[in-house]
């Protein structure tokens, strides 16, 4: 019940006015998460971001993700569609986290990688323009959008 | 109507299978929205993130915004507290553009600064690890969340 205790202290925070930021033990528990999640989901057509994140994931000594093969299209008609992939994710499997990635908003807004846990609570995320902004392979933003997300919550690469 | 006939031709190419990102055009549609809002609003209990923000909008030549001041304690138990903020300015006044920030998930997961329109669409967005991680002050996190956010939809230094 770490998460949610974690949850219900800090809004006592925010409801009575001391809610200073987040605190290292909160982005710790986030850490053990993710280090102890036993099977780890991506909603995918094809392997290339698989691919690219089980690399990121090992080089920050996690554990590897598998394909969720579902049919995403449907979440671009969502508010957000990266995080309406995760859900669709969320719903139709059995998993500890997934990770997934689309449009952060409307046609424009660029891309949202996301990591949700198995409420579909937001972990973590990372960011990119679109590719007519960046420029980069569709490989490199996924990986650079993975290395912010961990990063962002502590992690540090181990090889 | 631009923003409902790009939303509609963006899920048709979903649909169809042949969405290949967003386009130049797109991105073109947000910042003429942006560039040509006439009231911005930044849901805010003090004036210390709408200094930075009304800066980094100067310096991108862009229209200035104003402190909205309302009570978004609550938004802390919303699952995205950055977008709840977002709606709850939406919800309670009348404006083009709101700016909001606050926490992107659960405790830990840091901040999320994010560009809606008057319909509550999620236009672009910056984010940052929290205070513990990046160990920057807030007006330096605002303010790089904010260039962020203008630079990933194409905008460009004008001062």
């Amino acid at each position: 019940m770490a998460f949610e205790k974690m949850i219900k202290n800090a809004f006592d925070e925010s409801r009575n006015n001391c809610r200073f930021g987040d605190t290292l033990e909160e982005i710790k528990e986030i850490q053990d998460y993710i280090k102890n999640a036993e099977k780890i989901y991506i909603p995918n057509k094809d392997g290339v971001k698989v691919e690219v994140l089980n690399k990121v994931l090992n080089e920050y000594g996690l554990p590897q993700a598998e394909i969720l093969q579902i049919n995403t299209n449907t979440a671009d008609t969502n508010r957000i569609p990266a995080l309406a992939k995760a859900y669709m994710a969320l719903d139709q499997s059995e998993c500890d986290l997934i990770i997934a990635r689309g449009r952060l908003g409307i046609p424009g807004s660029g891309s949202l990688l996301i990591f949700i846990d198995n409420k579909g609570r937001i972990l973590t995320a990372g960011m990119s323009p679109s590719h007519v902004i960046h420029q980069k392979s569709l490989e490199e933003a996924v990986y650079e959008e993975a290395v912010e997300a961990l990063e962002k919550i502590g992690f540090e690469k181990v090889i």
